[in-house]
């Protein structure tokens, strides 16, 4: 059954390893058949070198499985509390792809500084609250959806403008209309995460500068400006070779 | 028409993934033919994955499209300010590349530190003021190539000899005099962004050092230099094969 | 004797320069077989180029050549100390990857802020105290091998729950069932170091602004993410070529 | 002439490439022919794509061209200095390489502080003092050269068990007993000075700490470390598919 939606999502959780989100079995695709309420889902620990679309995993959205001889992930019940919050979205993607997960590390939203971000996501990515004891040592995986939920509901995101989310201490999860477009989002938001990382680096420099540093950057000699910039471009230009 | 400036153009583009400086669309590149003054630019939002050069779509300086089927690149209108206020330039580029993206979205000049910086631009690479609610609500795409020239005019910085700039939050544009030299620069761009935002950052640490760290950096044991330096390069070396 | 070992330590070396862990001979993998008591392990400073199983050495527990004709690696004495004293283990890796390698120049346990780094490592990644002048100048490599062993059992570390450990101012070593394993656990450690390198600095930031910086982060005008996110997905949206 | 010399040379420039040392023409290597006193080296500004051993320049100590059409990199004088000062080597490379040009364009020695760097260099690597006007207006590579030297001679540092110096601004050269050798330490350098980054900024955060910041990293949940660790491992694991 659902033999066209295994493919995409088999050939999903491939492009997961192809955009260099993924090392080993680290992440996760899924799609949902909205008609049948039915979704399809990456094998729990199965290596990525020869997975194929007959080892998804169907289940449905309690989690039973209705076709598969795999186990399916183990944050299969993160994605079906998604599926039912979300009523939009058709594809959701977990990894632990570097810079979205030091964010997610760290504890903090990712600011929307800049246009490629404000291009996919309109609010900052927001990062979720530390779970209770009941909640690890209940039914974990589920909890983890219910407080990304929490977090959009609660703060009034909503999740088609925002398709991505950062799990504390854990990475980040993303959605979209299929799956492709979710695996399309978790790559949008690890370069976000990375350029957000050196600009907030960037500026701390700068702010420093302001309280008690002298100056925000090492200087270069004056002079080695003027002799470089004229060693390749002035009159006398010298380096290269010469023009004919 | 300008079929050889169309093959230019699209072979240009492909070389910004080439050089890694775009996923996705997430960039584009325009040529200008002075005599007619057409200007040959990516179509918008086309993958750079099977982009032929009769996809290229030619505009005039006013932005009406002259041939082509797609939609022409949504930032031609900033390509289009730079080469009417820019007179000798012959080309154009805008991406998304990761550290002068950083460095845009910080909102800070990148200081020229390096005679690298130096070889090929001249001053710092200035990074544009905050728009204003008309410029980003009216026409703004125009007026992203206005708050570029006001940049560069107002403070008497010649856009020959720094041919690069930020867009605060946003991301570079780089110029030369055709679209192969514009890629170049826009590939330089990058590698000084990178340089300069880690010589940055070790400065910082030098001179917290002197505000009120002990050391700038943690030490190694002296013995531990001795012992490793003379077992490989020592009389009595034990690394490696015995010398025959 | 041993050859399918053999097969298996190369195979394990070269995977170390497979998955971006070592340059130049920088790394060495060895594995035990428990039932005879003897180690194979990657001859000292061959080029991975040309490695063959046959060139792999074997050596008793007390380091003594039982086959093989090139010198064993200089760090054997390590691996034999860590095959004595952690008894459930049957692999042994030692690289300079970078982050790993810069936790240990910096001196400081990784800290277990990921559940990446907690699937794998139930503890902080240990560092390793400074060596003193006689186990430098000493037999040093198993005095390497002895200060790791000392940070374990010390602190009462599980060396199965935490297969890995920082050499202060050298480098990583990991273990496991066996050289695969090892590999598997050196890779990981190599993300997971990543990782928290980056959590750490975001965290500092963050920090850094409740003491006395005004903000965290760099602020992009808000009319910016309007503009940006209705361009691609407003209504009135421009940006791509027309739906059809 | 030195036709063997040449084929080693080019090659030995090609492999700047290859280990991710240059992009563009940002690179030179040379080796000198110590029995004629003729150094071979790579022409200037000429691009590695098509780079053939007979494009090669031949010179003398006084940087006269002995053979070769084309014009000698411009920074032979640099080169030649450093020949005739160091009398034991045999071939110097000069790269832009990211991490070391970062530390140069910082203006700051880079700390020997893992055993990675104590294995190639001895002391720190280096960094040259700032140049004056007529240096900088006169004889520019020459004086380049010249600032290196006083660096080793004044601060009695030996340039054969350090092969590496920072110019001050400008990027890393390298030396050897060969063309490859002086490669291969430009490799070394550059992993040295990548890794004494990370391990600086790792120790600035662990120095703050001390100083203001209540904590020197952001702290996992402790339950969750158990919950992942268990569930990966312990009795009840079920993260992956049933052991058979």
């Amino acid at each position: 059954m659902l033999e066209e939606l295994k493919k995409k999502v088999c050939q999903a959780n491939l492009d997961l390893v192809k955009h260099g989100l993924v090392i080993f079995t680290w992440g996760n695709v899924s799609a949902i058949d909205r008609a049948s309420g039915l979704v399809v889902i990456k094998p729990s620990g199965v290596s990525y070198d020869n997975m194929k679309p007959e080892d998804m995993v169907v289940v449905d959205l309690d989690g039973k499985v209705v076709e598969g001889d795999l186990r399916p992930s183990s944050d299969t019940p993160t994605h079906l509390v998604l599926y039912k919050a979300f009523q939009n979205i058709g594809g959701v993607v977990h990894t632990h792809s570097t810079y979205a997960t030091a964010w997610s590390q760290a504890g903090h939203d990712i600011p929307n500084i800049g246009t490629t971000h404000a291009d996919y996501f309109h609010d900052d990515i927001p990062c979720t609250r530390n779970m209770k004891k009941g909640e690890v040592f209940g039914e974990y995986e589920k909890e983890t959806g219910n407080v990304i939920v929490e977090r959009f509901f609660r703060k009034g995101i909503n999740p088609d403008d925002t398709p991505a989310v950062l799990v504390r201490n854990h990475g980040p999860f993303t959605w979209g209309t299929d799956a492709d477009n979710a695996v399309h989002n978790a790559v949008v938001l690890e370069q976000v995460a990375k350029m957000a990382y050196f600009a907030v680096d960037i500026n701390i420099a700068a702010q420093l500068k302001g309280m008690f540093l002298p100056d925000f950057s090492p200087k270069m000699n004056k002079l080695l400006i003027e002799k470089h910039y004229s060693r390749k471009h002035g009159p006398n230009a010298y380096y290269g070779q010469k023009k004919k």
